[in-house]
């Protein structure tokens, strides 16, 4: 665990639930306006977390947006546990989209190093 | 970005989502639950973000549970961004409303200076 | 108000909203998850706020996953207003369901202490 976290590092944008089709563009809008408002010194990242991570495949992919992250220097990182479930290899996501093994423990992480957190 | 945060100086509760007939009288209530609970030394304040900000609008406003929000010290915020996607002037929100430019940026900033949040 | 922090302790799952018999079960496995993935320095706990409480109780509580819970040191905790709210009586829960006065007053503590959050 971390014993000196840094007030002000980071973002992490939180998307679960129903519906991805629905937030999941609205997490990648919401991320864009936070690195845009934030500042360069403010890092971003947004976890996808449930059946939405099906929405990240190569195929499926919304290319331009995840080149827009890709610009802003947002982070997009599918859950493993995730992918396990849904039956998707890493190999099958879209370019520039990473993992974490699991959402909650990256979640819980970040926020002890002292990362601000928002769930869509 | 904030070096000295001061834990338990507040909490920021989240509204937005699909259908905010219904959660938005919930996080007016949960706000009142937690100022009562929370006593005078903690700030709390709502922040709502995306379609729903259209219930803010003076014509839309639920003026009693506005009333009883400034009585209690409560703050509501609508997103700067939320009210221009809307077509909303600030000057068409009810009394008592406040905005911040951006519901994610404000987000971010009120933990990084050791807020708690809570997404309704 | 607490002025000592210690990032890093726990991690607070806050369950709320519609379709509690969807959404309870996945925080049942998120905070599981949650369990194994931060290991045992990290205490991890499910907050149920709203008409969910109503699948805490001994008739509707689903025994199995409360079992797995206890096993692994998860609390799981029904907040007070919303027993109330529902009309269910403390004694009525499930074993090993235990109560918080209000959610929200619990969540902002928490996290003061300087927990994690995330909200399913």
């Amino acid at each position: 665990m971390n014993e000196n976290p840094t007030p002000g590092s980071g973002l992490v944008v939180h998307g679960t639930g129903p519906a991805p089709e629905a937030w999941l563009p609205a997490a990648m809008r919401t991320a864009l306006n936070a690195a845009a408002d934030l500042g360069e010194g403010a890092a971003v990242e947004i976890v996808v977390q449930g059946p939405a991570v099906a929405l990240l495949t190569a195929a499926q992919g919304p290319a331009a947006q995840l080149e827009d992250l890709r610009a802003a220097g947002i982070a997009i990182l599918a859950c493993g546990n995730s992918l396990r479930s849904a039956g998707i290899d890493e190999g099958d996501l879209a370019a520039g989209v990473g993992t974490v093994p699991a959402a909650v423990g990256h979640l819980a992480r970040r926020q002890w190093d002292g990362w601000a957190y928002m769930r869509i």
